[in-house]
């Protein structure tokens, strides 16, 4: 493996640019291949079996292309496949589960922490065993919030439907004392704002995008795989339709993914 | 092929359900089988490449199966992937654009007519195509409506924020003087209270489940394909997690799937 290797991050749509831009911020003289398997999206609501072919499919294509290490920038995907990933090729794979529960970790006061994600990650359990984990005698409320990824995706971060659903949602956990909540899923960040609205400003928002790249870092330091030099550059591979992604990727979050390529699986 | 085979139906998910109770209405002595395309849901936002790939993988499934007859209960996939599946396989097939459209075009008394539906149906102009070629002259207003599916699968029909986001797409109809509104997509029936409220008792709204379900019948009655005793069952498929299908199935439309078999496709 060579430093000068791009690091390769996925996702099942456009959440993980979030994760994306939080890599760029940290690490600009990296190249990054990202690959949004939209002919699958949403994982939110699929199966653990389904959403680990899925997974597979994805990380051997990156893998093919030479990535040095690879962020599983969708936590549906780190939830549930993590470990078949990590097996099924020989890179580095950091998922962000783990980089998310343990700044959750750190952060709560009263060991009182929320979390919302999608169904799925949700049932899986994954952030609570993790934070337990991390932090013994943690109390954890998990809560999925299935709407959420629609009405980002809609661009309705701050539509008064958006902040209905995230009072509907939320109710129970604002009658809790938790003073820490993790946004477990890489869209949700765009809705820091609604969800702030009715949380408070004394719960703690923890959005795992800069954990995770600080994360990759420490990683490539590790393995002395950092690239020292140079201006990075973004490669973007999508599984459908490269415009309405690239649309998405301007309008969610300024990004320019104009060369975003078509690589359908079978 | 014989009287005493099964008819099949397809959706990406649940919203051809509607189609399924009202063919079980008007049919109740034929076996169904369903098929529900769970592992790609949902349809609506992907490219025509995709819906079609989809769609023909469903549509061998239910032909290998040996059904008399197919209806794409899915209107992207009717829309984007009709031609595609009718040479793929040696079963007539109907879709769901025709019959809403011409339902429609009866219907119209001032030739001013809506339709909405998933990005891609609305993309691709097949109803307004329909009904112009029905009805020569007529007046068409097409618009997308995102959030609706995932609203109907959340539960959400008489929720504020349904209400809400109704208000908001709708709003540009509203202005308008259309008479009639074809609910393009399957899914919209389960949305007929709130669509009625925002656009008031003079908009006739057009659910394309009942002719389907005609057109179905006259199609088998043409073939001398219809069964003619006994008490039909139904048989229910999916790609992905038979538990959830089941139990949306029972929440949305009362229908019991308990039997729903798991095949996905690689």
């Amino acid at each position: 493996m060579k430093a000068n290797a791009p690091i390769g991050i996925f996702d099942s749509g456009i959440g993980g640019l979030t994760v994306l831009k939080a890599v760029i911020r940290r690490m600009p003289e990296e190249d990054v291949i990202y690959f949004g398997d939209t002919a699958h999206v949403p994982y939110g609501s699929k199966s653990g079996a389904t959403v680990t072919r899925y997974s597979l499919e994805v990380a051997r294509f990156l893998a093919a292309r030479g990535v040095k290490a690879l962020v599983v920038a969708c936590n549906t995907s780190s939830a549930l496949a993590l470990d078949a990933v990590a097996r099924a090729i020989d890179v580095p794979v950091l998922g962000v589960i783990l980089p998310g529960a343990n700044a959750a970790a750190a952060a709560t006061r009263n060991g009182h922490v929320g979390i919302i994600g999608t169904e799925a990650t949700i049932a899986s359990g994954a952030y609570a065993a993790a934070l337990r984990a991390r932090r013994p005698g943690v109390r954890v409320e998990s809560l999925a919030c299935p709407l959420f990824v629609p009405l980002v995706e809609e661009g309705w971060w701050g539509h008064p439907a958006t902040l209905l659903a995230a009072r509907h949602y939320l109710a129970g956990l604002r009658r809790t004392d938790i003073d820490t909540l993790i946004l477990g899923c890489t869209h949700y960040p765009l809705l820091k704002g609604v969800v702030r609205r009715v949380m408070g400003p004394s719960v703690r928002l923890i959005d795992s995008a800069d954990a995770v790249a600080r994360e990759t870092e420490s990683l490539l330091e590790n393995l002395e795989l950092r690239r020292r030099q140079g201006r990075g550059r973004q490669k973007f591979f999508v599984s459908d339709d490269p415009k309405r992604f690239s649309r998405l990727a301007r309008r969610l979050l300024g990004l320019r993914s104009g060369t975003a390529e078509l690589h359908a699986f079978d």
